[in-house]
């Protein structure tokens, strides 16, 4: 789709040339031929690296931008991308219906649905009610629990257990806001990965990202009720409790652990082997090694029961 | 049935005419043909008002009612209506079934249940698995995912979305208690409404009304894994993040902002525009146009970092 | 098999007679042909006691076995026997298939699945897309909502109400760790009992116990969203508000109120009538017949009011 053609979604203005576009991606990853954008001073500073194609950017940032890049300037650069996401999102359904590759040792129940182009390797067993997506790929040795539900373009390795009524790639829960208060909903092209020995439990919900995966690395086990937010990163062997919520673009180093009903902002790191106590809430970027508890502010574990001591001793005084 | 009838089931005495009934409603909604109930002092105010033909009540509201009301007085009013409730409940299945009405754009895949009387709308997607309750009206350009389940009665607008696994209707927590302390079951007649261009998350639960609705209005985007519970109504464009929960009878504005697992006790109002922190519970009525942060109490935003910092300052002294 | 044949998986030693094995159980319930383990401190007291056939330990607790009991020496106890309870887990499908006995009154409807050898009791509705495991009883008068999915070895009472999307005798969340930070899943072959009158909400998910069963008491009513861990114990007539979260042991008593989002850590107890507020947080054993609110710590419900007060006050002024 032509600039040009674009401007009819949108409104906006072409500086440069009017090129093909054949996709949306990140400021950080589009290519030649893809078109991206720049919602805020947060990103600025990755305008002037960008590979993309052409850029929707605000018109103060206009200067920030490569020399011959090609831009849209527009007042509100979130809501015309979330406009155009749906335009360039992927149908739910290939054009173009091809055969699933199926292991001959892999078992597929009554009742499943398998998606055009899925691959489900060799001893996987696919359980009752179950569903498939399109382009979706299952390595050896896994488990699907029953009426799991499993989005288009989710990558799953070796010796995954998925418990039953868990959903794996939905999208993520991202919206640009009109001034009137409406919300346009960004449309999510990105999928999940699981690595091998994954565990997801019952009724959890991982999202899909944005343009790129949420991955679950190697070892990683997820209780039940747990949600992921798109784009999250979860490191090896990370230990993840009930009823846990991760925010969009969390990043966990290897074997985290995240005690029940805890959660964490978006966009924050936690290093390597931290421990987050239950019901903590990881609202900045933690140290690795270290045991944290409490939400306003989490701290470190000793220092949390320490305080709370103190506030306790103080007022029970009173 | 007649009072002497409903007599067999619950202990009490008629005070006025042996009317026929033919269902149960609130003390506001109820019509002469109906039986209401008052279960105590926070409803009694409504008793002078009501249409109800018969009304439940504990004699010491006797007085409160209209002149030549027919009533039936017991000593646990809302103990005899959760018995009646059962007993005037709507069946899960139509005694006579209808067909469904399916639009021929609309697309139905395999293994999916839809129920006797249903209307499915033009170039609506219902996928894989998915359950469609009896009479439930679902309108044009709709996405219900795989095994999304829609209990009978829900009415469902236009260009909404509902992914996989939500819950959509079913029966609100709502129990009487006996003195040997048994809960005996609500039976909810009410239905879920959403309107048009609400999205659902995974894994999400919205709670039919008893008598009424719970209404999601338009352009309301919820997250997974929230739990919605009977009778709330959330104003048009309104933004519920992931593990989110709200109690029975939560009313919140337009456009509020409920942070993930973030909460409302029952009965609370939330005014238009008012934004509510990750984790906070609101249990009382706030408000419109504020931030709000906290739970015990929940403050404004400002005022709940000031007095956070105000504890860290002064016990880190300690 | 015989402890020769299980040295074979993990490392360590025998000592004494070289006896066959037929299952894994706990310290307390293993008998002759059993074999257990001993993973600490905690478990060491109950060595003395033990009718097992044989006893994986450390060699530091050799002294508290048995005499002439016969062991296996090795350094980490719990992941010996998370390995073993791959080994001597029960398979998903029985090696032998029986038909299920459905009662001519029940009614199954289309795209369900029903394992070899349940049973389902008279009357009882099993509903669009339900997986009912092998083994699995259900008895008269239940609701089997659409989509839920009940593992294997299940028994359900009479007149239960399972609410969509909820599932029952997952596994539980409970592994074993090497030295490099793997988890080794800890096969759960225990199972789910609920007794008459339970009522479970939609996305509900209740896991199995790892070797008994997690039991949920006649009259237990469950809310959406709630998760309830391995080898818990609900006593009669309890109310779990939606949301809640009950760690793995949890014991409760009877008619125990856990208001909405509360949680409990593992291994707690508490007592009958006790009720916790939204939120509340049982880190510890909780007398009954009393109210409590708070986390850090949990309280009795009024002195967290003041408590909560109290702050305010002096911090307000400050």
């Amino acid at each position: 789709m032509k600039l040009s053609e674009i401007l009819k979604h949108i409104e906006g203005e072409i500086l440069g040339d009017d090129i093909e576009i054949l996709a949306l991606n990140s400021l950080k990853n589009a290519k030649a031929n893809e078109l991206t954008y720049c919602d805020g001073e947060k990103n600025a500073k990755f305008i002037a690296q960008t590979k993309a194609g052409a850029i929707i950017l605000n018109k103060k940032f206009a200067q920030n931008a490569p020399k011959n890049a090609n831009l849209i300037i527009c007042e509100n650069p979130h809501l015309a991308f979330a406009i155009l996401s749906k335009i360039f999102s992927k149908p739910l359904f290939n054009t173009e219906s091809k055969p699933a590759i199926i292991a001959p040792t892999a078992k597929i129940m009554p009742n499943t649905h398998i998606g055009s182009n899925a691959i489900i390797g060799q001893n996987s067993l696919i359980m009752h009610g179950a569903f498939i997506g399109e382009n979706v790929k299952i390595g050896k040795n896994c488990i699907i629990y029953p009426n799991v539900v499993i989005y288009n373009d989710t990558i799953i390795g070796d010796e995954c257990i998925i418990h039953a009524n868990a959903v794996i790639g939905s999208d993520g829960f991202g919206y640009a806001h009109t001034k009137l208060g409406e919300h346009v909903k960004i449309y999510h092209n990105g999928n999940v990965v699981l690595e091998d020995f994954v565990e997801i439990g019952a009724c959890s919900t991982i999202d899909r990202g944005v343009f790129e995966s949420t991955i679950i690395k190697r070892g990683t086990k997820i209780d039940n009720l747990v949600q992921i937010g798109h784009n999250s990163e979860l490191g090896e062997g990370c230990i993840i409790v009930s009823q846990t919520g991760l925010a969009g673009s969390t990043k966990l180093g290897r074997n985290v652990v995240m005690g029940g009903q805890s959660g964490s902002a978006g966009h924050v790191k936690v290093g390597d082997f931290a421990q987050i106590a239950a019901r903590g809430g990881v609202s900045k970027d933690l140290e690795g090694s270290k045991n944290y508890a409490g939400a306003y502010p989490i701290m470190e574990l000793g220092e949390f029961f320490k305080f709370q001591a103190k506030i306790m001793r103080f007022f029970k005084k009173k």
